[in-house]
Parts: C-alpha cells; sequence; structure tokens
C-alpha cells in the first residue's frame, strides 16, 4: 500500500490528490495545508471583493469533508509540514492549532506550497492599512479594511495581473484608486507599445495610473474616528483605522485610505532547501519534465518550480493556475510508475483590464532581445468578427515570428472581444510548431456574429509572410521617429482622418488618389509609408514598388505609433 | 503585359482581383459579374432582414468605382461571360444592359461563378412570395414582401446556415415561423444528438420546427386586399400578394405567407461545362491543389469547386467564405508564376442559432461512419470560464478521435458562449496533425471571466486519453437502451438532481457515498455509471473498477443522452 503525502491543498495539490486516488483506492494519501482552507479558487479572490462574486462560498471548491468523500483523501487544514527528512522519507508536521508535532512517513512526498506575495522592506509598509492578497484571509482582512475603515482611497502597488485586479475591484466599489507601477508599463507579459491599450483604458477610467513610480516610504497615521449617531453622523467617512502617507520615488506624497501590495511572488522553497533539494539559479524548486524533485521520490508542482520554458529551453518561473492544475494530475500519474513528461510553458496569459482583455502567449519582445533570439513582428488591427455585424470591435494583435523559417515565437492581443480567442489559436499553433506560412492556412470558424472570412490571425500571417517572402518591407513604429533626410514620411489615409492625429511631416496622398499622383514623390528618397493600421499602407506600398520607388510601410499603422506612448 | 479576367466579384474573385494588383500594377485586371454588386457581404443578408444591421449600405464593400480607384481593376456589372473559347484563350461576354456581346481575351482566367440555390421541382413553388437569398437583389425581394404583404406566417424550408438564419430572422421580427427540415436533424456538420441543443433552442424560442418533414406541393391563393384608410382599416394586415397553402410530406396543410427555399446550393459550372473543364464526381469544377483546372491557364475558387478534404483527402463541396477567399488569393499568387498550394478544407463552421452558436470543424460522426473510418468518441459538458464568475454557460463538446493514435478526427460545439473558440482551437490542433494525447498539455489563456485552468479541451483530451490508455472504458448515449441482463445501470448523482429526469431501472448511489455501499452493487454484472456530465461518473468508475469490477461511465452524462432525443 502507497501513501502519499502532499503539501499544499490548492490547484496543484488538489489534482494530484484527485488523480492519486482515480489511479488507486489502496493508496494512503494525506494532503496538509498549514491555512484553513484547501482548494479554494484564488484567482477568484479579487472579485469578491468587488462584489462580482456574490457569494464568498463560491470561491470554496472543496473542502476536507468532500475531499474525504469523494476521494478518500484525509485533508489536514492547518497543519504545517515544517521540516522533510528525505533520507528516513518522513515529515515533520506541526498542528497550529496547539502546536503539538508529530512525524509522517511517505513513499512519495509532493510539494505544491505555491508562491508568496513579495512586500519589500519599505519604510512603514508593516501597518494595519497595507494587504497583500493572497488567500482567503488575506481577502476577509481587505473586505473588512474596506467596510470598517471606509475606504475612499485606495493605492495599489504593482501593474501584473492581481495588482491590475484589485484596482478595478477597487474601482469597480467606487474607490478612488491610484496604480502605482515601478516599470514604464503594466501587465508585463505584453510588450510596452501593446500596454498602451490597458493604460488608456485604465485612465479612461479615472484610476490615477503612474508609471515609472515607485513608493518609497509608508506613514501610517493612526486616526479613529467612530461615527456617532448621536453627533448626527452616518458611518460613511469613518475611519476606525487612520490612514497612510505614502511617500512615492519621485517625491511626491499620496494620501491613501487602504494600500494593497501586489508587485509580485516568489516561490515558496524554505521547506525544499531545508531538505537539501536543489533549487534552480531563479529561485525556484528544481524539477525534471516528470516533475520530480532531485530527490526522486519528491516531486514538486506549481507557482513553487522552475519550469521549462517552451520557447528558450530555459528555466523559467511561470506562477499560473493552469501550468499547476496540469503538473498536479501528472505528478500523480508518475508517482505510480507513469512517465508523464511536461512538455513545457508557453506562460499563456490573461488579464481583464476595465473592458479591454490584454492577453499573451509565448516570448514577448523584450524576452527575445534579452536572449537574444533573432525576430521579426507585425501588428494588425482589425475586426473581431465581421465588422457590419453589431458588436464588432478592434483587435489589436501583435505577432512575433522567426524572421528565416517563419516559427511562432510569441503573440499579443488586445480589445474588447475575441482576444482570449486569438491567443489561444496562437498557444496551439506555436505548441504545435506552426510557421507563419501555415497560419496563412488556418480553417477558422467564420460567421459575421463570430469572425471574419479572413480572420485577424490569417490576416496577421499574410503579413509576415509576405515580409519573409521579401513582399513587404516592414518599418515599425520604434523607428518613426528616427528617420533621415533620405525618407519622406507618406501619409494614405483620407483627409478627414488626419484630424485624429498623424505623423509630423508627413505628405497626405490618400491611396485611392496614388496611383494619379504618384509622380508627386521624388524617386530618390525611401517613401515611409503608412495609414491607420497598415492595410492600405499595403496596398500603396506594392503600388510605389511595383513602380520602381522604394519604400517601407509602418507595420500596424498609425494606431499602433500612437498607443505605444500611451 | 499579363491580361487577367475574373468571371465573380464576390469573396473569392474579389480577393484575387485585389492580390493580382498587389503582384502587378502591369497586369489588365478585368472582373465580370453578371449582377449589379460586386464584393457585397452575403453572409450578412439575413442580419439586414431582421434589421439587425440597420443599414443596407453596410453589406456593400466595395463598389466598380473603389474597385478601379484603389487597384485598377476595371469592374464590369451586369456583363455576363457566355461561353468560354480555352483553346483561343477568349471569353464571350453579354452586356446585360442591351443584350450586345464582346470578345475578351486572357492571359489568366479565374471562375468564381458561386453556388446557386436547389430549388427542386415542387408543384406550385414558381410563385412570387417563394424565395431564395443569394445575393442583394434576393434580399430586396424578401424585404419588400415581408413589407407589402404584411408577412404574419413565414415558412422556412432547409436547416442549412441559411435556413436557420433567415428562420431567426423571420422570429426576430415578430414573424411566426415554420421551419421544415427533412432530416431528423438541423445543421448537419454537427451530429444529430449535438443538434438537439439547438433544436431545443428552437422551439424554446416558439418556432414550429418540423423535422423529418418535407415539403410537397404549393398552391399560391392570391388575395389581394389593400387596406383602405377610408374604411378604417390600417396597414398591418393587409395582404397585397396573397398566401400560400403548403402541403407537407406527412399530409398536413400549413398556411403560410412567405417561403423561404434553403434546401443547399449547387456549384454554378455550365460555363466551366460547356468550356470542356473537368467535373469532379461531386458536381463541383475539378482543381489542382494550386486551384487549376483542367486547363491550366483558368483557375477556378470558392463554392464552385470540388476541394480536397483535410481528414479523408477526397473531394468535397463546401461551399464555405473562408476557403473561398484564401483560394482566390492563391490563385492570383500561382497566376504570377508563385506556387501556392491550398491545404485542403476542415469545413470548420459554426452558426448562431438564437443565443446558441452550433460549430464543427472536421468529420463528425456521420461522415466518419460513411467514409469507414475508425474512431472513438467523447463528450463533456464544462463551464465557458470560471463556474464562480459571472456569465460561465456550458460548453457542449463532443471530440472524435482515431482510437489507437488518438490523432484528431472532427470536433463540435454547442453552447451561449466560447464555443468559436474552442471550434478554434480544435480546427488549429487537427491542422497541426495534434493527437488527444498533445490536446491535454495545451496552455489555454485562463483568467476567471475568460476560461478555466482546466479548460474544456483539455478536459476533453484527458476523458479521450483515458480511453486510449485503459483507464476509462466507455459506453455511449446511443448504447443504453440496448444494455442486457448482465448490466446494471448505476446513478451516482445526488437525490436532489433525480427530478430532472434519469434513465430507467437505474440504481442511484451518490458518488459520495459509493465507497461505503459498494458492496450493495453485485460483482457479477457490469455495472454501467452514469452521472449528469460524466466527471463523477468517471470518479465511481476508477472507484469500481479499482475494486475488482466490471464497469463503463456513459460519456458525456445523462446530458448528452436526454438532448440526444430532443
Amino acid at each position: 500500500m502507497k501513501k502519499i503525502l502532499i503539501i499544499g491543498g490548492v490547484a496543484g495539490g488538489a489534482s494530484a490528490a484527485a488523480r492519486a486516488r482515480r489511479l488507486s483506492e489502496t493508496a494512503e494519501i494525506i494532503m496538509f495545508e498549514r491555512g484553513e482552507y484547501v482548494s479554494f479558487a484564488n484567482c477568484g479572490l479579487p472579485y469578491h471583493i468587488s462584489g462580482e462574486i456574490a457569494q464568498r462560498s463560491a470561491l470554496v471548491l472543496q473542502t476536507p469533508q468532500s475531499f474525504k468523500a469523494r476521494f478518500n483523501v484525509e485533508v489536514r487544514v492547518k497543519h504545517e509540514v515544517v521540516a522533510i527528512d528525505p533520507a528516513a522519507k518522513l515529515v515533520i508536521v506541526r498542528c497550529l492549532s496547539d502546536g503539538s508535532e508529530y512525524r509522517e512517513s511517505y513513499d512519495a512526498l509532493l510539494l505544491s506550497p505555491g508562491a508568496a506575495p513579495i512586500v519589500p522592506p519599505i519604510p512603514g509598509v508593516d501597518n494595519p492599512l497595507t494587504h497583500s492578497l493572497r488567500n482567503i484571509p488575506d481577502m476577509d482582512r481587505i473586505l473588512q479594511t474596506i467596510q470598517m475603515n471606509n475606504v475612499e482611497h485606495a493605492t495599489v502597488v504593482g501593474g501584473g495581473f492581481i495588482g491590475l485586479e484589485m484596482m478595478e475591484s477597487l474601482h469597480h466599489l467606487g474607490i478612488k484608486t491610484t496604480l502605482l507601477e515601478l516599470a514604464d508599463q503594466v501587465m508585463t507579459p505584453v510588450d510596452r507599445e501593446m500596454a498602451g491599450f490597458a493604460h488608456q483604458a485604465i485612465r479612461d477610467q479615472g484610476v490615477d495610473l503612474r508609471l515609472g513610480t515607485a513608493l518609497s516610504e509608508v506613514s501610517y497615521q493612526v486616526q479613529t474616528h467612530v461615527a456617532s449617531d448621536a453627533a448626527g453622523e452616518d458611518t460613511s467617512h469613518q475611519h476606525i483605522k487612520g490612514h497612510l502617507s505614502l511617500t512615492l520615488s519621485n517625491g511626491e506624497l499620496l494620501e491613501t485610505d487602504l494600500l494593497i501590495m501586489a508587485i509580485g511572488v516568489r516561490p515558496e522553497t524554505q521547506l525544499a532547501r531545508d531538505a537539501g533539494l536543489a533549487i534552480g539559479e531563479l529561485g525556484g524548486i528544481k524539477v525534471n519534465a516528470m516533475m520530480q524533485t532531485s530527490d526522486p521520490a519528491i516531486y514538486a508542482v506549481g507557482d513553487a518550480v522552475e519550469e521549462q520554458d517552451f520557447v528558450t529551453g530555459q528555466a523559467c518561473l511561470v506562477p499560473l493556475a493552469g501550468p499547476a492544475n496540469r503538473q498536479g494530475r501528472m505528478a500523480a500519474d508518475n508517482m505510480f510508475g507513469r512517465e508523464e513528461q511536461y512538455q513545457g510553458t508557453q506562460g499563456t496569459a490573461i488579464c481583464k483590464v476595465f473592458d479591454l482583455a490584454v492577453g499573451a502567449t509565448g516570448k514577448n519582445e523584450k524576452q527575445l532581445k534579452q536572449s537574444g533570439i533573432a525576430y521579426e513582428k507585425v501588428y494588425v488591427h482589425t475586426a473581431s468578427h465581421a465588422s457590419y455585424y453589431p458588436g464588432a470591435e478592434v483587435v489589436s494583435f501583435k505577432l512575433l515570428f522567426d524572421p528565416v523559417k517563419g516559427t511562432i515565437l510569441g503573440a499579443q492581443a488586445v480589445g474588447k472581444d475575441g482576444i482570449d480567442k486569438r491567443i489561444d489559436v496562437m498557444a496551439v499553433a506555436q505548441r504545435a510548431g506552426m510557421t507563419v506560412e501555415q497560419l496563412q492556412h488556418l480553417e477558422l470558424s467564420y460567421a459575421p456574429p463570430y469572425g471574419s472570412a479572413k480572420d485577424v490571425i490569417n490576416q496577421a500571417a499574410f503579413v509576415a509572410s509576405n515580409i519573409i517572402k521579401g513582399d513587404a518591407t516592414p518599418i515599425h513604429f520604434d523607428q518613426i521617429d528616427e528617420l533621415g533626410e533620405d525618407q519622406l514620411l507618406l501619409d494614405v489615409r483620407n483627409p478627414g482622418e488626419l484630424k485624429n492625429g498623424g505623423l509630423e511631416g508627413a505628405v497626405n496622398i490618400p491611396v485611392d488618389e496614388l496611383r494619379d499622383r504618384m509622380q508627386e514623390l521624388p524617386k530618390d528618397k525611401e517613401i515611409i509609408i503608412f495609414c491607420q493600421v497598415g492595410l492600405r499602407g499595403n496596398v500603396a506600398y506594392r503600388q510605389l514598388v511595383n513602380n520602381g520607388y522604394r519604400a517601407r510601410n509602418l507595420i500596424g499603422g498609425y494606431r499602433t505609433y500612437k498607443f505605444a506612448s500611451v
């Protein structure tokens, strides 16, 4: 009879426990969770704070009782594993209710401890109005602060998934919100110019977004003021817990009632380190493709481990739920002698930012540059479904690919409709090893309410293939401000479109007049063509090149250029 | 200087013309269109009839003038090519305005004539109240009939894309609608049991859906009654054009004010036949992968051609916009000496049926049976995104795969949210040659508003892989009514769920009580387990099998069984 111990009862741990039981009725399976809850919906926490998920109970997917009934898994909540003895194959467990300790032996051990929010040692940050959000008790504390303190202004530090979701949730509650982000963009899985769309959406909602701004110091002002009925006060402005004065990296001061720290997470590796398990360079637990640590009887999954990047083959830390769940299932398989291999992580990610979705898969341009991987890129902005059918929204799409072979390196998309679909299509295509040549042939579902006969993806593939074949010579938004004397900017939009902005010094000849007015253009200069999104620019480019001009087309058009600086 | 003639100015023809110009400024390009409009949105026609697309002009994507200005393509509308002389490389064109004829020579010719609605020779079908819908004049005639005749009841014959869209459009206008379909299901790209969800949705809206019912005879009753102001009448019930009495195949009579024939389309091949071009067995123009007909100077694309089926490699007729557009682009490439190969058609399709989407890609079960291709199948019914986040809807998903290699043969999905996404994911995975084993590893975008950590597709892949590996023994909905004496039905749902229906003769032991009550089950019978969607059934199956029972799990659960007969 096999005995399996699982440390951590969320995502990876829960998946492993359920799978292990399906594989064996006789195995003894014990799960340790130092918190009070197992298998809760951690991704849903911000949405209960906002009230969008009304029932707190909706977040608790399983209980110790339901795990026992369905899977005969013994769940010990408030029990913390404090040490592992790999040689003796046993763990030391502390019961957090009474402080007692005991040993539990194992044949196979799974570490699924997750990752903890990083809270940097900023002076004053340890105070009752500053919170991180990792679990249900954290959520409860934030909700309590909001209610008791009648928060009128909140500050979120960090523009990643949790920071963005908390920003939106607080705003949703009618709380004035400031979002501080040290980098020059939110949502780092996408590149700076794609994040511009999110910045616009955030500012359009009235959120005070401050990029390139860090939090330097926190000063906690105790200011208990309980509303007094007798004095004719109501509770809407009472401050039971006081407020905070924040000092920012630019020297500015900011008064706030609630501070959410969401700058990122760090793998929980103390237990693994203490047990002598190998730790990777990025600080996560090292595992092989079978999810085994350096001790073959000990498996590790989820946010705590370093996994292999699908594109680069290098180690990476990707604290996301999808990989964690699949890794947990796989680890259980392998405990029973199967040989399931984890196939690498693309880092497919998506985040709701008000009515926008911002998504990505594979590597972004920043990462490709850093890794020294050659790439080319295209941008398209086209309708999420047939533009003549109601409800179509612009999908802004970026595709990164190998400039010679056309292999897909990564994709990013932003918009109000159909973003998850395009990212998923790209995630599959990339995983399958497809090239942009093959993407052209994708036969995606089309009816006016759902897509277009030539989908966003087909269109991006056409542009990318044109570049590879030499049918198009691209220029990118980040090269526009560096044009030389021997280059001429040509705006082929209609005069009516120019009022929405344009590039300084451009000559305007609408694409439909270009054939007749071509002689106005000099043959000794390179013509830098642009339109709104790049499509008419390509038509103009082909005309000019086929007439003996040297030309380049601004890929993604003025729209890409414009949002890059938002 | 190359001279290119294009016959047909929609989808394939329009794509080819634009692409040809981008490849060459010097080519002479002439497009002939016997109708009045080129490049119109034929897929949008039903939605202008319903009023959802308010502006008729939104359907006209290009005009002869805009084609000329942008692409220097000469568009001759109301000019019909009446003959091709392949030996002399010329066509004979009739100007429909004055009946005059002239010749036009070509270096390359493209046939993009499309497909015409099939109107069978039903007695009486030729009358002023019976319409098909192919183009803008058809749409105008239908709208005119609705307005002039004050249609109160309409009948649509045929439950394909156009039939379903017209049914919905007429219903949307407040017109009582009957839908007649000769087959036992609508939307033939999906299998009968998946169509059941659509049947339910159609009936829930109050549409009179009659399956297995044909139209036998039409009797046109002239009944002009123009409302008279003087007599105090209003126009809401006037009948200027009369009404129709329909005789159905079951002998029933049906009175209706408008009849839409939408039983299918037939490739327009007369011109190709007369020119001696090869016609395939299915009645479409025969082309090679370069979209060349049997005459290498003549290309053909779109609804008129037979293309290669991606799965079977056999010829197929797939009258859809996506392939037509991509084929047109490719044909233009090949006219200029490129060697673009069409990669086969999966038949990816989707249709809106009220608030449902019904989609499919690859082969369905009917086709696989017919082609003698071995297959296995799974069904899952799971939430379109995290079920705890508002707006999640059930995705009902069917996956067909090779029972040994696990290659994807086809997929179908029905539901209110996220259907196009799942079909697109499957279309890409199939085209890439992925197996169900690989589908397990797909890393799809997840945040609560968009997906799940284990997406529908991952879940279906888990079930399929379980079957291939022998971890699950399936039984399907269509085998349930044929159980023998040596089989016992076990319902593992909770007692509270039984009121919504179940399988006769089933023993009920909720899955969470099964471990304690297992001894109630006989070991000499095969236990046929079912739950609502198949997930708990699998948990129960694993328990029983690991305890030495023989068992099978109803894949897709009671939900699949139930809707199969709707």
